[in-house]
């Protein structure tokens, strides 16, 4: 099987998730999306309270390492055991979820356009850009509302290093982008762009 | 026939003409370019001093309610009278290029994602992305290689006009774009993306 593989970056808020779905709706089971988030770094050796003080945003959070092994052994045609990532406890858990190849990996996370050996594999780099106050926006309306944080933790959390980390990393990595989706998931030409690519890959 | 309009934006030396023509290559006669320097506005009511002395980088260099007559018609199935530009007296000929409608439409200049009278035509709107020294670059080899003229010449018309009306309004029209593209014609993923929409547009 010829496997494409799509690596779709942008910061926090930017709508690279509702890309990702937008595709996968389409696209079904031809279609398997691997989110960096599920590969941050296991941290058992240390306690709660550590873990909370932990930097989820910088590229040392996340077993990247793990992740590439992972899409080489798909790109081969063996299928993985992705671990799963458990917030409440700030760890990785014991669970993990098998990943079958698919004609389409969908990668999404804020720095896969970060990492030289990722990019390596991506046969096509996306990058969501949003203006920084939208993506803010969006983030302090999801935050406040679907996972009950208050306004004040969010900004602080966003100021002390979504923004730093985003303006040292996220950022920069757009350079490695091969094409640039302004908006995300309201750009329907962008999307239908995509979509067109993915179909003369599936042959549909 | 249903025609697809694109624009190709994007600064001087971006790359735009490099995508142009790549795909007019590839799809033949289904495809015209039409450049939005060929609208550069008659001005046969002025002196040549007077021309060589003109800004032929803002929005008020172009005959750009021309430009868009012409889509309109062309969309509409009608041929029109594209004009010729003289770029050695600096006006318009009184000679035209006859243009008939084909499935693909590409609209290549600097500024054709800055007028809102050409935005609304536009089905799909990309703008070359390419850093300004690499930009800077690629017009002074080609200004003095190509066209013979002075490295200081090309570096102050660069500073008096090229770049003030770039940071003015080239810059500002990416916020228009449906998809931005680094790097221009070296870009093949975004050129085959290109390709794979043109050729779902075609049925090819």
């Amino acid at each position: 099987m010829d496997i494409l593989i799509i690596g779709i970056a942008g910061g926090s808020g930017s709508g690279k998730s509702t890309i990702t779905r937008w595709i996968a709706d389409r696209f079904g089971e031809k279609v398997t999306i691997i989110r960096h988030d599920d590969y941050y770094k296991a941290q058992h050796d240390l306690t709660y309270e550590e873990r909370t003080k932990q930097n989820y945003d910088c590229p040392e959070a996340f077993d990247t390492a793990l992740l590439v092994e992972h899409l080489k052994k798909l790109k081969n045609g063996e299928s993985v055991h992705c671990p799963v990532y458990d917030y409440t406890v700030h760890d990785r858990s014991d669970k993990t979820t098998l990943i079958v190849p698919t004609p389409v990996l969908l990668i999404d996370g804020i720095l896969v356009l970060q990492d030289k050996s990722l990019l390596d594999l991506l046969d096509v780099k996306l990058f969501v850009d949003t203006d920084a106050d939208v993506r803010i926006l969006r983030r302090l309306q999801r935050d406040v509302d679907e996972r009950g944080r208050s306004v004040k933790s969010v900004i602080n959390q966003y100021l002390d290093t979504v923004k730093p980390m985003h303006e040292l990393y996220v950022e920069p990595s757009k350079k490695n982008a091969d094409i640039i989706i302004p908006e995300g998931g309201h750009n329907l030409v962008a999307l239908e762009m995509l979509e067109s690519k993915l179909c003369r890959h599936l042959g549909c």
